[in-house]
């Protein structure tokens, strides 16, 4: 785990790392989020994630904590000072803390608390060669685009799919399509071998891992169909997998106990683990 | 506000009271809540907020943090640490802290914090009077019937009435009946007098002022239609209002622009008003 945590201006060592009681994140989940994946101690997609993070602030009016640079320098010495070389970096921002009112406060600063720690979880034993789903519906909020810490329903599903000996649940809308997992996006690849995944719209975050795998997979000169799918395809499909930046590209091998083809890892889905892979060892920027 | 605050078995300045970056609530919206009125010192409506309490912590299966008795001998003290005669108690309990996983942590201490002010918002200068409600769209999860920090479509729907204007907005549901607001339960008075208030499901709070108006005013002898209204049957109604703890009861005169009745406070709210404030000052519970 993280041994020393970055909030508000201080380099903490995470027994003493506190925010106060009324720090709008813990009373409202009044704050938004990103995690981004670390390989040989270098960011990996550090722009889109923090493209992503000043979307989130901007669709909540959170100011912008710090500028830029100065936030990247943070995250880069977050990374240093745990010496983590491949593993995970947490950044969460909140509106600040202001006395208990649920309308935006007049004068807080915004709260900026970052950790990082080694490991990635999509390498714990048996993740890689694939993982079982469950599906249940989705109850979130209308605005799963933003990367908000209103994340209550999202830890009841992946509670739900411990329980069931699952590692992930996939949601599913009231039209019977998944819209994504609890902390993934679904992906199925259909019998000509092109990539499903359902586009991006308010009721799926925009995975940074699932806009690089649709980029490296174009690339590849692969087809990709960005329309959302049911349960039921996917469990027809070859191959389904999920995608999320600890996890990289996870198959999916069992849908609410129906194998997905084969029961073990496809051809196709085996081949974008190696790309995504081979992109994060090559391209994460340690320079910025 | 709050001048001292109980945080997980200690008594602290307010200033001084923080909580872990990784308390569940921090990250993960995973707490639930209670704001207790008080009146003359003592907790009104104790025995209804305990058991919602206990009911969102029971589905949201976090242990309670400490037997019934203890909890109260908390709540009291902190209201008497804070000198408050009328005013407001809070109390929080999330799962407590953990390395940050979205499922249950399996030896997480729920944490346990309270605040107490003095001042009910209701008696703000011109609340009392009435105050204008705007509606918007509900886009909140499918279990607003736990009362959990997972605020943020709230905080988002209050801060948007207060820009146009208003005290409130009404949430309305996919078939255009209002929910609830986004901190308060809604009502309307028709033109037989009879009281209209959404019922209890899992789209809206089971607010304890709406359980215990419901009873007054079956005391009192009125009829009671618990069936939801539009947005359109409120505007068109002789006069509405809404209840929460921190406001009790307060006259709705105008709703998306459209005067409700007279435009002031209506005959059957202003009993209602009277009976509430009545209730309240006879019936805290000094001693429990």
């Amino acid at each position: 785990m993280s041994r020393i945590a970055y909030v508000n201006g201080r380099y903490l060592p995470m027994n003493a790392a506190t925010v106060h009681i009324e720090d709008r994140a813990h009373q409202f989940a009044d704050g938004v989020y990103e995690v981004c994946a670390v390989a040989g101690g270098a960011i990996v997609d550090l722009e889109p994630h923090l493209v992503r993070l000043a979307r989130s602030l901007g669709e909540l009016r959170i100011p912008a904590p710090m500028d830029e640079r100065a936030l990247v320098q943070v995250m880069h010495e977050v990374v240093r000072r745990n010496r983590v070389g491949d593993g995970i970096l947490y950044i969460q921002v909140s509106r600040g803390r202001a006395p208990r009112n649920h309308g935006f406060p007049k004068n807080a600063v915004p709260s900026v608390v970052m950790t990082a720690r080694g490991g990635w979880s999509g390498d714990a034993p048996g993740l890689r060669d694939g993982v079982k789903v469950v599906s249940s519906p989705d109850i979130r909020w209308g605005r799963c685009d933003i990367k908000s810490v209103s994340l209550l329903p999202n830890v009841l599903a992946k509670q739900a799919a411990s329980e069931a000996g699952a590692f992930e649940t996939w949601l599913v809308d009231g039209d019977g399509y998944v819209t994504e997992g609890s902390s993934t996006n679904a992906w199925l690849v259909d019998g000509q071998g092109r990539l499903h995944t359902r586009a991006i719209s308010p009721a799926i975050l925009s995975g940074v891992t699932r806009l690089k795998l649709l980029e490296l997979a174009r690339t590849e000169g692969m087809t990709i169909v960005e329309e959302p799918f049911t349960v039921a395809m996917a469990q027809a499909a070859p191959e389904a997998f999920l995608t999320s930046t600890s996890n990289f590209v996870l198959p999916v091998l069992e849908i609410d106990g129906h194998m997905v083809g084969t029961g073990q890892a496809g051809p196709v889905t085996r081949k974008l683990q190696d790309i995504y892979r081979t992109y994060v060892r090559s391209h994460a920027e340690p320079g910025r």
